[in-house]
């Protein structure tokens, strides 16, 4: 049996956010389908593989979803293994400082001592094993009073992702080095971002974080002052029959804000795990994909549909409509979607413009959302 | 009143070849619904075209349609103001030879001085005025007992046309010059194509004719005689009850021929009319579109559907399906043609290729034809 399919303590837990509605896999993923509800790599959802992830580190019982109204139905049915109560619901989507102040609160009401892994629902990681050897170092830093950032090793320069700036070591975790953080980095311009990849010691922002309870809430309380006074009406409420009453109450209020810039940058104790070869992508975009799923001879990837292609090359190919012939010929780096109501044809370069549509949909105030 | 709208006179009559069943314009175009059937440039089909711009020339009871059984239906419903008897029906498709010849027999039961022209039902022709011109001069020719070919003139190497090279100047109608047929050339190569084009005096073979029934049907007994055995047996049997049946024998046994190699290649007193500047398209594949059809700024041509397309040049986009977005991001020169069943997305300059897939799908026994 391997070490890390040994549970952590008891007093461990993981949290995964999953209310996004993120849509720049659009016309793929919906306001009432997002990304993590999708099965892009197998049968199963990313959803469902980012609880599967976890199992061998933590028991259903210490797994919780924060989510939506509107998706926790949906997120309930795919993984029925986690207790319903386990389930957080948000009223309405206020970024991730809430999320995490909200499941924090329901940590602290079921054990004081609770140390929070904040996991995605929605990324892609081909290394399970290893990611699970880096959660279980972090937890151990976390247990020591850090809060800890799980950085990506970047290998590109990315605009789409904020960064890290690593410090002076800390100490070293399971074979780990831990660094302090010495700043955070919103999402940078291409030039910025190039510069940091030159100059190296710089991760991105995986928003994967590891820490107490009680030193995250403490850090809110310090920062966010108006949101702790929120989240303690909430603890107060919680188990009372106006506990779903108080969490919209002060929802309603919320203005939407992140962790990282509502705590993290003003935080103390911050460190960063660095995490390499785990194969992790965001999954942030069409072009995405051609990292992360197999390809055939000439740089093809084919999803549900049948296909006769032509001098095709490089090009990924998705349809979820059944009877559905596609037919390409001479086209190559090409992007083509088929969601029935939708027809998407994109040069995987701009794949990420997808959200520029999805914007002008949205102020259009059309369908297809 | 212009003079091009007085009818010809009454022994003059049309024939209009509408049983092709072309797949050049698939996935549009298909087995059960070929080009001619298709409303691409307004809302009357190119069929109904081919008619409406005749009537000028020839009244409905002179005009005659040959189609197969497969089509006749469709055909008859698209032009009722023609007399059900002038569509004759072909047992199938048989090459150009039969038709005219089977045509050739209704006209000579009909009248033994008919004259007929022989016009597409599938080509575009922006110039109808100018066409009906030309055709008024081909008759005239015809009357003097040429078998009168209109010849294209040539905007580009192409090899999909078969090619007609001029000889002597014969005389001159109605202001046009008609000329002696040298030879006719089978769809060239690309070299053979460029070098007529670089010498001149060639013309693309429109497919179009103009000649006394008698005439052809002398040419024929002379070069095809098992053809015109067939054709007395069907003259004979004309407007009896044993019409249909005979029309099947003769056909079962009949070998696919075209009148360019199975004629005209052969026939004496061959002429050819050029037309120029007549607009004339055959609309043998999508890229042909681009000069028919009106584009955009960008030079995009959107037919049907909703399109929002960012970075999107010089592609054409065909949607026949009903509440549908089509989404086009950084794509150029790219033919997308959605027809519910199947989609095919294509490089303009490789829209014949089309004809592969076409021919792929036959021999898998494929449906989608």
């Amino acid at each position: 049996m391997n070490i890390w399919q040994v549970n952590m303590d008891n007093n461990y837990y993981a949290v995964i956010m999953a209310g996004g509605s993120g849509t720049r896999l659009w016309p793929l993923s919906r306001q009432s389908r997002p990304k993590q509800m999708l099965a892009l790599f197998d049968e199963r959802s990313m959803f469902q593989t980012a609880v599967d992830r976890v199992l061998d580190l933590f028991p259903p019982e210490r797994i919780f979803v924060v989510t939506i109204q509107e998706q926790a139905h949906e997120l309930q049915e795919q993984c029925t293994e986690l207790p319903p109560e386990n389930y957080l619901i948000e009223p309405a989507g206020r970024g991730t400082a809430s999320v995490i102040g909200l499941a924090a609160v329901a940590l602290q009401r079921r054990d004081p001592q609770a140390i929070m892994a904040v996991l995605g629902s929605d990324h892609f990681i081909a290394d399970e094993p290893g990611f699970r050897q880096l959660l279980h170092a972090a937890g151990t830093a976390a247990q020591d009073g850090y809060l800890v950032t799980l950085g990506i090793q970047p290998t590109f320069a990315s605009t789409g992702f904020g960064y890290i700036e690593k410090g002076a070591q800390i100490g070293a975790y399971e074979d780990r080095l831990l660094f302090q953080v010495t700043r955070f980095i919103e999402k940078p311009s291409q030039a910025n971002a190039e510069a940091m990849i030159a100059e190296g010691g710089y991760y991105w922002n995986s928003g994967m974080f590891f820490w107490q309870v009680d030193r995250i809430l403490a850090e809110i309380q310090r920062q966010m002052p108006d949101l702790y006074a929120g989240l303690q009406d909430i603890y107060a409420a919680w188990g009372t029959s106006q506990a779903q009453a108080t969490v919209e109450r002060i929802w309603s209020a919320l203005q939407a804000q992140t962790i990282d810039y509502g705590v993290m940058e003003g935080a103390r104790n911050v460190a960063v795990l660095p995490a390499a070869g785990l194969g992790w992508s965001d999954v942030g975009s069409w072009d995405s994909l051609f990292d992360l799923l197999p390809s055939d001879d000439n740089g093809n990837i084919v999803m549900g549909g049948e296909h006769i292609g032509l001098k095709t090359a490089h090009s990924l190919i998705f349809v979820n409509q059944p009877r559905r012939l596609i037919v390409t010929i001479g086209i190559e780096d090409l992007v083509v979607v088929d969601t029935g109501d939708v027809l998407l044809v994109c040069h995987k370069d701009l794949s990420q413009e997808v959200r520029l549509v999805v914007r002008q949909l949205k102020e259009q105030g059309k369908e297809y959302l």
